[in-house]
């Protein structure tokens, strides 16, 4: 591993804790494609995995390799942690409207569903065509380890979306109740989530989210941003790189609704760790990630 | 029609309006599968269905076919509205927990998903297996015509809750954010239905819900409801005449998570109203509905 | 045991062969839903499943059970070989052409697809959804263990085709080259049959072949014959004992082509083993056949 | 059209007989997409296509375009017909064994299965999720339009074969019964053809007819040769231009099954089209066909 410029691990449960401390010692970059070193915090870490993370210090400086909001971060890291198939989904939603600055109250409600691929190659019988075809679960309601991180990530974000709007005081940490399901299918994650709009605050029409959403993503070469009424589909975003969003305000109910689609194999982890690569060396941000994958 | 003793109809869009009248005005009993006399105010049928009703009265008179809540009145109506597919399997699984009279804040969230059979038989592209396979979408996102149904059930067993629970003064309506899925599947629906606690009121556990649910569906034929830690799935009811909910409670987010399923052919439309009929005539409830349909 | 009235077993393998002469030596009959006693040729099995068989004396006694040309066999018969799901699918298919005693020269080509549930739930790679959707594989081809069951089944009738033409001599074993794939959904076989001609015979119409088949299976309750022109589906039989069968013929090629359609896991194995155990016991043969499995 | 460099046409029915000759006249190139130029001969282009054809002459003219048998004729041609889906898949498996010169006997027999894209985006009930999923069902048994395409070729190819054989007289017709499947599934071919030996030759092995097949696409681009033993599958070339193709003989019955598969919508139509067009245009033969489509 010495002569190595980039390691890509997809070990999990603490398998890189032996070994990684030595990799970084060299001058190789690590990019983990698990939880490993995604939470910033060692007991969240403990409590959502159930392993001590042997490694504090490295949560710390682990970058967060969501390259549309750590970019800058990732050009310099050399530990960058991966975001979660579903987490890079529901955070790209929502970050720009709570970033925004208006007031949306916790909880954020994250109802998703995944093709069956996001539970690997395991021969499990849960995944056998028999059991999945014609079939929708939901699984780990409230309890998926992809949690934390999006309450991680959001909170952070809405720091920043009250220092824009000049709010004063700490910011409460955003909770997230994330209830994933397994659809009939193989590959990409529809997530459905819903901002409830403090009542202090106006109400946004469809274009004011289409506006915020365009803004923030102008430039980004893996977002493309939804027209009001246009609704993203699973099948648009299979084999590529994108993350598609479109986002809706209910007055009727102050909900916001924000609808997002990855290929979890690609976005949602493959191609954004390849993306991160990218990043970090100085290659095209775009290179082996164009064209049906 | 003067010599039948119940007429089934699935015409919409007002078709029965010309002669439903004179229908009932024989000895025939009426179920009717549409959405035209599921509502109960004039004003709501025309905001969501877009044409005016042209038998308010009817719209009184004719009893919401959920045999679980409104058994008595079915048994004696000569009109029954047969509820949508979403419908029954919302309401059957919050209903309960509404009733039950601890507090829950509007806005409902409803998060379902159905199989492709729920748009019927129609030849349109957005049906063809080309487009449905390994895909999924959601569709009138905040605007489904299930909604108003959806909110009057949940409405009227809310006041029946605080009447339970002694508390004074008009409810609320409740408020309902509905927003449905297409899978790629052909039968039964998984609904996720997000109920939000207020504050003020102590957070249930998972076996307070359980007992709640269990208690109102103790001598239900058709509803099946499920003990902490298990949780329903499509393939469990299809092909029957089943319900099937679980409930869960977030207590870090103060959400009450109900997962319910259908068949959306049979308890969501066909199987409830031979359930009605069944009912109308003194038949035995479950004749004809029992096996794999 | 001893006290049973009937053993239904799935064991293969020749697991059986340790316990079952004691069985059959009480008053309980046996249904052998495995291939260790559907041939009659005890070196024929070994050649064809790899083991000895160490009760050849059985082998001679078993009654091949398809009801529809050994039912007298079966209703005084202690042990039953319940035929194999391909097995029956193309027998029931190919058996009244070639009784019919016009010629139909060896070998006889079968080209059939099931669901993947003919591999049962055994958690194997190739079993997943991500595995089996959207492809589809040929398997074992020319090897599959139903070839000499199927050419077994198909010598016996042709010899009382020959007998019923008065043709004179032994009849030439019937060949067959058996072509199995799984196709990307759960329930069902389709078998395309292929049956030259004997130059020296005229060519039939469809409409001979729909009598030959129609007078065949005149009284049989889970055999449909198809009219000329309709051509069974695998959706009209699943959930269902029903064997649906359609002959054409194509004067250009001197080929007759013969498309049946089952439930592999009803008429193919376990539907067929209840219709078996009915005549054996003198119930109703249908008894508990009937709807939608 | 006048300026065109090369028009692509999918019109089909004789919807380009008003204008074909114009545009012929002028210097562009033609490559057509329906079965419209496909066959030599007028009179089976109006046997199986129900019209009489207006251009006998441009039959004649038309360069069959399966780059791998005709690549010289088409790289020199200004009309080309691009090959039905089937017709490539089956015709790139049988032409090597056939142009061998050992002998196979007509008829030869397909038995094919096309995913749902093979009829097409036409919103026709057949076509839905409903009607598709978990079912297959054969079609047009021995009349569908690709069989006088296939038995042309394989006419031509036998012919070849004879020559290298040094047999003398002219070689029968090669007759196809050709019998189509609709299966569960979006996109790609998987077809079994089956040929039957002449009885006067010796029996190949499997290594055999690895060899005939290896050396014969040694240099293709697009076509590979499976080992003796492996099966393509139709996931393996779905959204590519390959043709896979296994080869196996059956001893027991003298025949050799040969198994493809393509994508019945690059290979089996617009890849292959490109592909023409790079060979007619002098462009490097692969380019725009690498990568997953």
């Amino acid at each position: 591993l010495s002569k190595c410029d980039v390691v890509f691990s997809c070990k999990k449960g603490g398998d890189t804790f032996p070994f990684i401390v030595e990799v970084l010692s060299g001058s190789a970059k690590f990019i983990d494609l698990s939880g490993d070193y995604r939470l910033k915090c060692p007991e969240t870490f403990e409590q959502w995995y159930g392993i001590k993370h042997e490694h504090p210090g490295l949560l710390k400086e682990a970058v967060y390799g969501l390259p549309e909001w750590y970019r800058a971060r990732i050009r310099e890291g050399r530990l960058v942690a991966n975001p979660g198939c579903y987490t890079t989904t529901t955070i790209l939603a929502c970050a720009p409207i709570i970033a925004a600055g208006f007031g949306v109250a916790s909880p954020v409600l994250i109802d998703a569903i995944s093709g069956v691929s996001g539970a690997g190659r395991v021969a499990k019988a849960e995944n056998l065509y028999i059991s999945v075809a014609e079939n929708v679960r939901a699984y780990r309601v409230g309890n998926h380890q992809h949690t934390p991180e999006i309450e991680q990530e959001l909170t952070a974000i809405a720091e920043v979306g009250r220092k824009r709007a000049k709010i004063k005081g700490a910011a409460q940490p955003i909770r997230t109740l994330f209830v994933p399901h397994v659809g009939p299918y193989k590959v990409g994650i529809l997530a459905s989530c819903y901002l409830r709009l403090d009542e202090t605050f106006p109400v946004p029409t469809d274009d004011d989210l289409y506006e915020i959403l365009r803004t923030v993503y102008l430039n980004e070469p893996f977002v493309r941003v939804y027209q009001p009424g246009a609704l993203p589909q699973v099948e648009s975003v299979v084999g590529t790189n994108y993350c598609d969003i479109a986002a809706k305000c209910d007055p009727r109910t102050g909900t916001i609704v924000i609808i997002s689609a990855t290929d979890n194999l690609v976005k949602g982890a493959a191609g954004q760790a390849v993306q991160n690569m990218n990043i970090m060396f100085g290659f095209e941000e775009t290179a082996g990630l164009t064209g049906r994958l």
